[in-house]
């Protein structure tokens, strides 16, 4: 999938700080969601580390990427549900497809 | 929703080594779905850390939260698009709810 935000050589690169270390982020995805990626990185770990404000960084960090792991595979069990629901609609709706 | 891997409290632990490090998962999800969760982090980390050999640790945690929450952003888009497509499919196929 093409991406408008999408530069020419379809990588792009954004400066972010995430808490508080600067970090350059790269990926196909575009600026804006880019940017969001690191906002979510940073308040996941504030988050964390204001909960548990004697845990080490990189401990933090670890914890951070479990939370949004977490969430990735809830959403993803999620998704697989609804690719299923929209199947049997589809079976149900209309067999003119041949 | 209540998970048949819940215990009584509706809180799972399970201690996972992530990148060489011993940590304790604690969650609402299954105990499976703890140990996919501490595994796709390991996983990511080791991805990253193996392709950058000089990244600090905690800046291979920071990496891989940015990693996963990447994919997770890009899902919830895939999430919505197909929610969707099922609300339109509903609205088509039966206006008889009244």
């Amino acid at each position: 999938m093409k991406n408008p935000n999408s530069n020419s050589a379809d990588v792009n690169k954004i400066k972010a700080v995430i808490y508080g270390q600067d970090y350059q982020i790269k990926g196909r995805a575009s600026v804006d969601q880019l940017r969001m990626v690191a906002m979510l990185v940073d308040h996941k770990m504030k988050e964390i580390g204001e909960a548990n404000p004697r845990l080490d960084l990189n401990r933090v960090a670890v914890l951070a990427a479990v939370n949004v792991a977490d969430e990735y595979l809830k959403l993803r069990q999620e998704y697989e549900d609804l690719l299923r629901i929209l199947e049997q609609a589809q079976q149900l709706g209309g067999g003119e497809q041949e």
